[in-house]
């Protein structure tokens, strides 16, 4: 077994559990998010895609239900001791299995917290669950409740978030290196991943984005690499990555002269992000921080091309995606803390005109504001080449 | 609108789904699997990482609600016309949303086919769907309805899955090259996925595994790379994915000289690999594929070695996964036919001492037999540099 954090940590994690389930008077909790599972045991796969579950009870015990192929996984990457198995079958039951496995840990008539907001637990997934433990205990939802944890972190957590900022960055002077005309998305897609293969790092949680001339109005990843044209807008969004913890950045650079429209948007972006970050702060909650951007946007003239949504929490996440709460929306009353980590991303998409800016940077939230975690200089990236 | 099929593979799906939702007298499908929506309609994004559905009805009209990040991922790469909004808001009501979609495309009182079993809903959100629904519309369960037509690939994918094949032998070209004592494994897998970004392919479903040393018993990715010892193992899982068709292959190379449990478990390996190749045949399940592996790693005294899965389908999947139903364990009755894409992975796995052998190829079913995809060969693979 190898741990990425000390058994101190850990213990401290489980008990700030523990103490979360007593308030909510659970005695156990069956946790479906992978994210818990590495927060609270270190347990690191992708499994989640079949049907698992962590169960960690009010007496401080965790057992794990799991396929075949994550034992070894569960015994090298995780403290977990009490490892179980299901076998795949067509008539193979692993939710009675789970039950059974509750019953063996004296969770019968308990009171059970489920994360029931989890990609490990599908909605088909989530029936049969009901169903197996219909009359044997009270399933009560608790999702969010780790995630509300997870949220804050330690110092041990922010060793990895740096490195993972310097991750970013060293992605991103790859990417600058490469962009130019005629150059193939492709490749630079390689060589921005590469480098963070190569600094130690890990897959992210989501892929990154990367599209030029029309399609760098997505901000989502696709299938279908182009060559950059003499004059093109190329938008990347990517995180650098470590120990799956997140750093992640957002430009969209100029091949070229950039068009005017170009240097308006990016003028209003460098505001807003601005506008954000003096509200990245113990304190603010995510609503206010969205206000900020938003009233620079709309401020601008730009209402109906800037999102609904201007960025999110970062830290240990699995596929399919990155993002983790609080998220920067309208109204969101998650108040910030020191030890939070937060991506805010600028987004503006001209579709009439065609035209692409966005900007986005890391902060960790620190006791008397917030500190940049991808340091990079707010100028707009353009490749004359 | 940029698509990787023609209109008229598109309009053919559509009608292969229709004329099975008619089958099943269901007025109307709503789709929470990118996987059917990519297949059905080209819509290509990680968004399913929130509530989003596409309906399609009897009549043959797409719709789609998603968020705003997704309103032009949708339009630049689906054909999707019609393309509803939900906004993000500590009240947002997703789920009634959709319901007045339906509405109003005529659905009240129909019969919905859903996709119960699928990351893109999570069991909290299922409940919230049925909620929304109730009094309103029928649903029934239709998971696995799409999955059982993508199964069988069209000549258009094919073409795809191809390329996928060739991505996949270039980064296996790439790892060879550099397997050797002292080196890092993050350069390894920097070479492998820099190969298949650069050849135009795509990140794949999940991370590819690589793991060495002890952690070479392992079949998932985890975080933590580590140097290459003068006498090592390391197993490698990957996949090329071209517009996100997997070809998939698995190796454990040798650094130094073998240990002769790993001459052992390799010709085991290549024995039940080759018993799988000659089981992959229109007609055959996918049980005798995984009863033709079991057969000869248990007649090699491995049973308790292996795994209780060999392998499965492969097509256009995304995040967290790539593995596709069916898949090769005890008793599947799930007919191979002509069109279908295999993976038959032999895993050996020898924790008392601490000997991996892993071995796996990709198969397309044909007329007659297959064809390998990943026609690479079946030698233990010895790096002595």
């Amino acid at each position: 077994m190898s741990l990425h954090f000390t058994t101190l940590e850990f213990e401290r994690r489980k008990n700030r559990l523990l103490a979360a389930m007593a308030e909510r008077q659970l005695d156990g909790m069956l946790m479906f998010q992978q994210e818990s599972m590495y927060w609270l045991t270190g347990y690191d796969t992708f499994g989640f895609c079949f049907f698992q579950s962590l169960w960690l009870g009010a007496d401080g015990r965790f057992a794990l239900l799991t396929r075949s192929a994550d034992l070894r996984q569960a015994q090298h990457t995780s403290l977990i001791e009490d490892i179980r198995i299901w076998r795949d079958a067509a008539d193979s039951t692993p939710q009675q299995q789970l039950r059974d496995m509750v019953a063996d840990l004296g969770g019968a008539h308990a009171r059970i917290g489920v994360e029931y907001d989890s990609y490990g637990l599908t909605a088909a997934n989530g029936r049969k669950l009901d169903a197996a433990f219909d009359g044997f205990a009270i399933l009560d939802d608790a999702s969010g409740l780790v995630d509300y944890l997870r949220a804050v972190k330690s110092e041990e957590e922010i060793f990895y978030v740096r490195k993972a900022g310097q991750l970013a960055l060293d992605a991103r002077q790859a990417a600058i290196e490469l962009i130019g005309a005629g150059v193939d998305e492709g490749d630079i897609l390689a060589a921005m991943q590469g480098a963070i293969f190569k600094g130690g790092g890990d897959y992210p949680g989501n892929e990154f984005i990367i599209g030029s001339a029309r399609d760098a109005l997505l901000c989502r990843y696709k299938s279908g690499r182009r060559r950059l044209d003499a004059r093109d807008q190329i938008t990347l969004e990517w995180a650098g990555t470590y120990r799956h913890y997140h750093a992640a950045m957002m430009e969209t650079a100029i091949v070229g002269r950039p068009r005017d429209r170009h240097i308006d948007l990016f003028n209003a972006a460098r505001l807003a992000l601005e506008a954000c970050a003096a509200n990245i702060a113990p304190g603010r909650t995510a609503g206010e921080v969205f206000a900020a951007h938003a009233q620079v946007m709309d401020g601008h003239g730009l209402a109906e091309h800037r999102l609904a949504a201007c960025g999110y929490s970062l830290g240990a996440k699995f596929t399919p995606s990155w993002m983790d709460p609080p998220m920067f929306y309208e109204g969101n009353p998650w108040v910030l803390e020191p030890g939070m980590v937060m991506f805010a991303h600028m987004i503006l998409m001209d579709s009439e005109t065609e035209t692409a800016m966005c900007l986005g940077r890391t902060f960790l939230v620190t006791i008397n504001g917030n500190e940049p975690l991808t340091g990079a200089p707010l100028d707009l990236i353009v490749n004359s080449r």
